[in-house]
């Protein structure tokens, strides 16, 4: 009998075909961080138990825009940019497990299939989506890096446009925000393949980064905009307050998590 | 504590956000199968343990086209069919399993979010792709259905073509071929989110259509071509002689399936 | 010194490249076409001298959703079907040149970069866009051809939805409207490359098709709602009255037009 | 009568719709070149009378990936960047009119739009294409901007793969090329609207950029690969001698050319 190989599906004998290599993961990209504060019933009810808001700022809601090239060990997808190169929207709120912070992503955008099937692995609740950002550049009309620069970014998905930003870079800053900086704490589900059959996997998950570097971060000022859809939720989390937003290069590696009930 | 609703992330107080809604799922589509034999060690080393060759014919591979509009029971999709419209291409082999007879799907591109979704649930290995298939059409330059009438067939994945096909239909035909005619015996894996921790979901589950409607099958000849590619595994299912191919329309419905092992 | 050939751009010493083949174009396709009454006054504000206002009920506008397969003579396209087949939606209005009544396609979105090219040659003013039809069918969901079917529509361009409709057919008809009836009025425009040179092209031509074979019309009853962008004037195009809505399978060939003035 | 408005189609009363703006158009962007040569027989067949050969290397072949963020004299593209960003892949000649050296662009695919509008207008004889090109970053496992970077850059269309390379910077450099370092000679050709009526719009018209900036070159070593597709013949510029490679970030503006013939 036949042992198949490969990290995810399809596996074969070579394990070839896995639509992503095993972990670890890099990433090098560029990220624009709005944060703001919405009604904090809007981010408990996206928190099933055991998780619970967060005691601090329960409303802070962070909604980052990532222009992404990422490759496994081999870092052959490099070379083959339309398998390395991927941009993506997400929703990150904060949450409390046994008394210490984590932050979680509830909405989730992203434009490729391997893509997919990381946040499948990870715990991010993926669709497709098409999502831009705007690049700084040294040269011709694209915004310098530097105070007064402005940056468009916009999310759509189904036709629908779901949001878009201008943000306008300040200054030099110490982060790039608070609400996607602890640890993540993600389920990962999948439905029993029997009808009304619950739960096949049900896990409560944290994982981080296993390493990080990054430049220099920017503050800046934002004005969102969030766009209703029949078949999403995102601008349920409702504006109500600015926090700030940001902008930054980043590296970072992915090594795997750890399982926290399940 | 809050409690989330949804058949598949993101799951929100509504549900409404789900990827996908719970089965049955419903689909109505046109599929154009080709059948051929490869040698069968490339059938027999994608079949892990418990699954063996099937008995009879081992070597039998269906690829089958088929452009789908597909819907939940409220049927919503079919009114913003951006929705509900997707294509695939897929092969599948025959495998035995306690002396039965299953098709099992080993290779099989899709080119919407939700399909993936429902291939995650079904244990379909699903990638995103690029697939066209000529339809038939009453008037102008388009095939009509009848006996020499040629459909073409494409599939393409990280901007490469990874199969080609022309389809001429011969004659009204009593079957749209027997690989793809047993139950289905997938599995549904996901790798523990620690590392090297060997998988967190191991089923072997057995789903079948819980209705089919069909139109009468057309028999056809196919010349086929399969591409090598970096990334894929598809055209190791080398040809090594006919079998035939097939038109026809069907509806289906699939309403889950059952836990074999795991 | 060289010969180059080809219909269109890229023009080489075999004419292979062209991004498409000298006329005749064949078409099979499926319409869905909405027709209603906007304000005349913006109807006219797209009617450049020496077009006139059509004199019989000038506000009505018809926009038309098509799912098309397309060739050149040799058909070779229909068996490479990412070459054949694409999906478009337009508006058209009616208009007058020396005591005729034209119509005349004054938006147009369309998925390929073939059927820009010979837009930009029959003087369609194309732009890209995403543009999904329901399609009936014999079989599961999907709706049958029969009173009462209900077909979806939309269009989308720079990941904003532009308009959407449900289509629910009444019964048999004998037209399929009557805004997009008439021979079309098209101008052909193109600057001067030399900076505020004026235009290079400025033709009025009339083009229609070379054949037409159809299958029964239906008729059916429309909900359309336009949608704002910045970027788009489709929703100026403001509805004040339904007149109708059609389904109809047809067959067509064009092959070249009438030059009027230029 | 009315008056319409508008650089480009669609032409309406306020020229809002209108696919591209006047010039100035404004270019920021990642180049990647690579240089080699041909046969001369296979460039000089793609030289229309009056053009001639380059009396210099007249086999010389630049193909050029370009990663561009563009706008009109406003710049509110850049902040809606699904309407600025666009990538292209070209292959650029030389050859001589009148006794000067001209580069010209003999094949070239985008993935926007309003970039092949712009090329209609410039005489660059746009398709549509997938393409992809590594982007030097200063985290992560991408490249950093020095000796030894890999940089890869894929070109599909028609859902085929047509050229991919991996270009290995080398050391900073005086220039990023020769071949498409003339003013560009293109052609502006339309057919007539009637049949078998020749050309309404047959020009020669001479362009370059109105300003440029640049940073550094970067001179590299080139591994490229040409595939045949049955619509297209870039693999017909055969690679006989690799020449260089270039990597470069600019920015250009560009405000119309002038007419040489026609």
């Amino acid at each position: 009998m036949a042992e198949v190989r490969g990290f995810f599906t399809p596996k074969t004998a070579t394990g070839r075909a896995s639509l992503v290599p095993s972990p670890p993961w890099h990433y090098s990209g560029d990220l624009l961080t709005i944060e703001y504060r919405t009604d904090p019933e809007r981010v408990a009810e996206l928190l099933p138990a055991p998780l619970e808001p967060a005691a601090d700022d329960p409303g802070a809601v962070a909604l980052i825009w990532a222009d992404w090239q990422s490759c496994g060990d081999s870092r052959e997808e490099l070379l083959d940019p339309v398998r390395a190169q991927y941009k993506e929207c997400f929703a990150v709120v904060r949450c409390a497990y046994q008394g210490r912070t984590y932050s979680r992503c509830v909405y989730i955008w992203v434009d490729k299939d391997f893509a997919i099937a990381r946040g499948l692995h990870q715990g991010y609740p993926k669709k497709l989506g098409s999502i831009h950002m705007t690049r700084p550049h040294p040269y011709g009309p694209a915004p310098r890096l530097k105070p007064g620069a402005k940056l468009g970014a916009t999310l759509a998905a189904g036709d629908r446009r779901l949001a878009e930003a201008v943000v306008t870079l300040r200054e030099p800053a110490d982060t790039n925000g608070f609400v996607n900086g602890h640890p993540m704490a993600h389920h990962r589900w999948l439905p029993s393949i029997e009808k009304d059959g619950g739960l096949a996997l049900d896990e409560l998950i944290e994982s981080g980064a296993a390493s990080f570097e990054g430049g220099t971060p920017w503050a800046a000022d934002a004005d969102l905009t969030l766009f209703e859809s029949p078949t999403e939720e995102l601008a349920g989390l409702v504006i109500r307050e600015p926090i700030g937003a940001y902008y930054r290069q980043v590296g970072v590696t992915w090594d795997g998590g750890t399982r926290l009930t399940g």
